[in-house]
This record gives C-alpha cells, sequence and structure tokens, in this order.
C-alpha cells in the first residue's frame, strides 16, 4: 500500500527569509528510501486563521500531513490550538509531559513559567509524541483523511522524533519496506553519471527499481529503492554492477564521509598526513581536521601563498619556482615531498594553481591546478582544469587530493 | 497601500529532497526589506493535476503569486501549459523569443531541437519577461485576483529576474518604498541583541518601524524597515542610536563581508598577515584567501597541529610548550609573534584551543581557545570559552580572530 503525504510548516522566521527551512527537503530524502511520496509542501505565518485553513486543506487530501513548527512556549505558537480547533476539541492538559518539563527544566535550574505549562497542553484525542531532544511534545492527531503528525521546528528535535517516530510509523503503514542503497562518486559529472547508470537503470530485470541522483558538490550521489521479494540481495546485486560501472570513482556508499574514511585508514594503519597549500588556501587542512580525533594522523599543515614561503617555510628549491613558475608540476611535486619530510609524515599532500577570478594566461588558465602525493612508493602527481568559480576551485582541488590519498592508502 | 504576496515553486527534484529549494527564502528576505509580507508558501511535484489546483488556490487568495520552475524544455515542464489552462487560454508561440532562443544556440554552437522551441510558448494574454540569465522566459499572467508571474527555477535566473523584473514590479505598486537598513554583529547571541535593541524598538519615534534578526552563525544581523516622510533619514538616525548601543560589536553594515574588510583594509594600508592556527586547523587561512586579491595581504599560514611543528615550524619555543601546555597564553602569543616574523609580515595571528568533543579537562574544558595578535604596537591576548560542537568552536575561533584583526586595523 502506498501513502499519501504531505508536508505542512508554520513560522514568521520561515517567512521573512530569516531562517531557511531545511527540514522539509531532509524529511523528503528520507521518504524516498521508504518509496512514499510527498505530493505538496505547504509553508505558513504564525496566523491563526492561515493556519486552520491550511491544516484543513492539506488533512483533507493526505493520509498524513507531517507538520512542523508552532510548538513553543509563546503567544505566536499556535499548532496545538488550531489542531483541536479543526477537530472541535478542547485541548487538554497532559500531566507526564507537564513532568517531564518541569524535571527537564529542574536539571537545567530554570524556573518554569506559566507559558512553559501551556507547552504540556495538547488537543484531546491526540497522542504525545515524548521529546528528549528537546522542551516541547509533539503529538499525533486524527484528523480529515488521516492523521496530523505535529512536531517541533528546531531541526535537531525535528530530524530527532522523525527517526524515531514518523520514519517507522510510516514504514509500518507500508505492505513492504524497500531496500536503499546509496553511492557515493567524485570527479564524474552528474550527466556523465547518468549516462553511465543508463544500462542499469534499462535494464528488464531492474524493472520497478526507483533511481536518483542527489548532487552535493563536490560529490555526487546515486541512490536506489528495490521492493518485491528478495529487495535486499536485489539491491544489493545492483550495488555490485554499479561498482563495476564507476571503480575508483566510487568513493564511498550509505552514510560514509571522504575526510572520516581517510583519517579512519591512517589510524588503522599508524601513517600520518602532511599537506602544503596554495590556491586551496587551507581548505585541505581544514577539512582534514574538521573530523574529531584527526590530531592522530595530521600533525602539520602550510599555506604557502607566496612562493618565499614556499621556499622557507615548506622548502621548495627557490631555483624550481623560477624555472618552472609556481603553478607547475616540480613545485607540486616539491611542495608534497618537502612538507612531508618537514612534517616528519608517511604522506605529502602539495596542491597549488590558480583560483582566479584573476592571475589567469593563457597557457594556464584559471582553473589549472597542479596536485601531488609523495608517499613511501614515490611521488604522483595529477595536472588538472577545474571549470567553475574560485569557491569551486578551490574545493574541488581540496576534495581531488583527499581522494587521491584515499586511493593510494587502499 | 499594501500587497498580498504567495509563493509557488513547482519540480520533483524539490519535492524528493534532492535539492533545497533556496529561491524562496531569499526572495522572501529581499520582500521583507520591501515592507511586503508573503503570507504562504506551496511546493508542488511536476503533476498536471496538483499544479492546476496549486495555481487557481494561491492566485484564488493572493493579489500576486511569484512561481518559480516548470519552464524546461521537457515534458515534466508544465507551467506554461497549466497556467494557460486556468487562464482558459491557448498557448501561443511568442517569436521574439524563439528568437532569442535560436541566438543563444547558435552563440553556443548547440542545435535547436524541438523541445527548445517549446520554451517560446506562453499562454496568450500573458507579457514575457526576457530571460537573459538562461534559455527559458519568465511570463506574467493575469490570473484569479490578480496575477501570476512565473519564473525559471534555477537559482542565477530566478534571483537575476527578480531583480531585475519582480522586485521593481511590486515596489512600484508600492505607495512608497520603505528605506531599509542592516547591521552585521559578531559576538552578541540573538537574545542578548534583542534586549539591546528594546530602548530602540520601544522608543515612540519609532512606532510603525519593523525589525527583524537574521541569525548566519557565527553572524547576527539586524535589519530595519521604515516608511513614511523622511524614512531615510528617520532609517539612518536609527542607525546613529545602534552604533552606540552595539559599538565595536558591528562590524559591518548593508553588504559588507568581514573577510573582504579586512582584506580591503590590509590592502590599502599596505600591510600583511600570517597566521598559526591549532584547534581552527586552517579555518582561518581559508577564510582569508577565499576573498580574491587575498594574495596581496597573505603570504603564510601554518596549521601547527602537534606541539613539535609549532616549535619546529612556526618557530614556539619548546620550553613554553612544557611549560604551559599548548592551549595557553604563552603560547598563543608565541604563535601569532613567530608567525609574524616567519611569515615577514605586519600582524600576527595565534590561535590555539580544545576543539572536542575529547581533550577537554575540568581546567581546560572543551571550547576553551586562546587567541593572539601580534602587531606593531605589541600583542594583545583573548582567552575565551566557546559554546557549540567542534564545528561551531572551530569557526568561531577563526572569525573572532579575523574580528580581532578588524579591529586593530581600524
Amino acid at each position: 500500500m502506498s501513502l499519501d503525504v504531505e508536508i505542512l510548516s508554520t513560522g514568521d522566521e520561515l517567512l521573512t527569509g530569516q531562517v531557511v527551512d531545511t527540514n522539509s527537503a531532509w524529511l523528503m530524502d528520507r521518504l524516498w528510501d521508504l518509496g512514499v511520496g510527498v505530493s505538496r509542501k505547504t509553508l505558513v505565518g504564525d496566523d491563526r486563521q492561515g493556519l486552520l485553513a491550511a491544516l484543513r486543506e492539506t488533512t483533507g487530501r493526505a493520509q498524513v500531513v507531517v507538520m512542523s513548527g508552532g510548538l513553543g512556549p509563546t503567544e505566536d505558537d499556535l499548532t496545538a490550538e488550531c489542531v483541536a480547533a479543526a477537530m472541535g476539541a478542547p485541548l487538554e492538559l497532559h500531566e507526564p509531559t507537564l513532568q517531564a518539563i518541569r524535571e527537564r527544566f529542574a536539571r537545567m535550574g530554570r524556573t518554569l513559567t506559566p507559558n512553559n505549562e501551556k507547552q504540556a497542553r495538547v488537543p484531546r484525542g491526540a497522542t504525545v509524541v515524548a521529546n528528549r531532544f528537546g522542551t516541547a511534545p509533539g503529538f499525533i492527531a486524527p484528523l480529515g483523511k488521516g492523521e496530523v503528525i505535529c512536531l517541533p521546528g528546531v531541526p535537531v528535535e525535528f530530524k530527532g522524533l522523525c527517526q524515531e517516530v514518523v520514519i517507522p510509523r510510516l514504514a509500518a503503514r507500508l505492505a513492504e519496506v524497500p531496500a536503499a542503497r546509496i553511492v557515493k562518486l567524485f570527479g564524474v559529472p552528474e550527466s556523465h553519471a547518468d549516462n553511465r547508470m543508463r544500462p542499469v537503470m534499462d535494464d528488464p530485470r531492474n524493472r520497478g527499481v526507483r533511481f536518483g541522483y542527489r548532487a552535493h558538490w563536490p560529490e555526487i550521489h546515486v541512490k536506489w529503492t528495490v521492493t518485491g521479494p528478495a529487495a535486499a540481495a536485489h539491491a544489493d546485486a545492483i550495488l555490485e554492477e554499479v561498482r563495476r560501472l564507476f571503480g575508483d570513482s566510487i568513493w564511498g556508499t550509505g552514510k560514509d564521509e571522504l575526510a572520516q574514511l581517510v583519517v579512519a585508514r591512517l589510524l588503522a594503519r599508524g601513517e600520518k598526513v602532511a599537506v602544503a597549500e596554495s590556491c586551496s588556501g587551507g581548505m585541505l587542512a581544514q577539512v582534514l581536521t574538521s573530523v574529531p580525533g584527526a590530531s592522530a594522523v595530521f600533525d602539520l599543515g602550510v599555506v604557502a601563498y607566496a612562493n618565499e614561503m614556499k621556499a622557507e617555510v615548506v622548502g621548495v628549491p627557490a631555483s624550481l619556482l623560477q624555472a618552472h613558475g609556481a603553478v607547475s608540476e616540480p613545485v607540486a611535486r616539491a611542495l608534497a615531498e618537502c612538507v612531508r619530510q618537514r612534517g616528519r609524515a608517511t604522506w605529502g599532500v602539495g596542491i597549488t594553481g590558480i583560483a582566479g577570478p584573476t592571475g589567469g594566461s593563457p597557457d594556464k588558465p584559471v582553473g589549472t591546478v597542479h596536485l601531488a602525493l609523495a608517499g613511501p612508493g614515490g611521488t604522483e602527481h595529477w595536472w588538472r582544469k577545474y571549470p567553475g568559480d574560485r569557491d569551486r576551485i578551490r574545493s574541488t582541488a581540496a576534495y581531488d587530493a583527499l581522494n587521491q590519498l584515499r586511493l593510494a592508502l587502499r
């Protein structure tokens, strides 16, 4: 059985552009994995009449409406009141919730105000959804063609309660939960990925499999869900096929993160990496050190923007810089080798290029980047020409170097 | 006269979580500056029935509906067809648009397909909005209580046409366009900002002025719009008052960006900065070098994660590290002073701290950061305890240091 789901969000801060509603896209992505489509998303302000109308319309169309926001302690928070009005039911104090709020406030050393007590009031006939991520409980109320699931709008609370309550609840109503798989690519534009995926998508054995793409610059994710008998085995068979098609362009699956993978592999091998960056300006160091525990595998990064610093601090011979220019294969190799030595690391990365918008020439246009990786077996080099603006060139360069390190660590 | 505006977006990629709709929040923010409120935002898929229903509902409520998406060349692009159906009008070929598309394709060396010709068809009675940012034109059609303005969903096209057409068009319908001002703060939590703004907001002279906040971590923006006689002078008088209230916590106004300001000031003074980072892991170097032209004011950054590298590469005396530990005032000062010397810069920044999640102690809990700024007049030091997780601690540290540099450059 399929489900018809709509999403309804409320909050003046969303309608004035103060906050971007990222909850909805996140939930839609999770529902896609279940094979559940969202037919409409509505956003209204903190306005009694508008909210009530939207509640009636959405629950009149969909079996399940997932609603976020309007459960706070202030007068602007109207969700419980409007759902009760739509149900024709009164608001009732939910004692266990009030008790939970009291305990939460006592733990935090804060005093309960009458406003906070308001958060324990839910429409009669609704089922309370306990919220261990914050103060306001959610609730589920029968309304219109089915039910409305009301959750707080704070992202950590909304996402936590979706994981704990909404997704299992919707999954339980499906005849079967599809098997979902995801592969993460680097270095393949979306249109190329789509072309290469064609034979898999057009394979008659995969009729009924849903395929989708997600662009998380500079990564591309390919997803698919399979239903039917032996769904998991079928989804895994596709994964094997996709692995054959994309080979080393696949750097991870599922919840893998590239920097985490690299740090974990270095850690497992007892190795370290040092980096010398020019055009990427510290982005590679920053991405590596964003991983908790990176200090066990990363001791040194140098952002050698000026030629003198490439020579003095990293140790690149001045003669190389003079003979070839900073954006060149010999200098990239020397950056990697010298920083490896200076940092006493197993691996050394060198990045030098032209991020733009100025500084390009016919010989070395904006986007030209030389990457090098020095390791126990010698030094490898890659000459790239990346598309895009300064930001994209810098982040692609850092990402590309990280990916080459991943490949070297297999 | 006030205007009642709704936003309608279409696109399966938005309803599957593949793409987050950032166009809407962007437009709402711009409309806020005009004093125009958006009462509802609706998102539907590429589905004829759903789109037609949403068009009828939204134009039945609002005077102006701004619609995005569904103007592409594929069969999934249904906007023109559905607007025509809602109007009870046929689609007509718009010759000048077809000609513009032909010329665009000729310039790019591409061949026109019948699908692209489809993009030149608009409902009879609609006014075409020429699109110099892409292929698909927009159009404005009378419908329901007013009109629907249909624009492409590609962000650069949507935003470009909003700036060129939608905002001037709506502004022209207002009795007057408010004067809008924005100040950008750092180091003031939103609740404190609100408290300090109270006297201004409650001042009877400012009755009718609309105030709002935007949280752009780690910045806080305070905005206000003024209508009425002498609106600009009134808005500027409030700006003076706000400057008095927040003093140095205000780092910019309008379209200012902190890193750009700092780079521009260094450039104007003919000075350079070098940075030595530990816990921020390259984030400060990365933010500084994200500004085009940063190479004129930035030669060197060192990410000295290990103590040995703080000593060997930056030049911090090993005795200091041993006596005080890496996360200490003396080491922060030495990082700033040594990197200033090593980089032959006017200014040196040192950042050392505990970003977590592990590594904290009762003496030096996670979030403890020491910042130092060495300059021609000596070295200043700041001892901080930032809230939040690893990401927030790292970015706040880098931002805080950048802000101290800004203050030193006044």
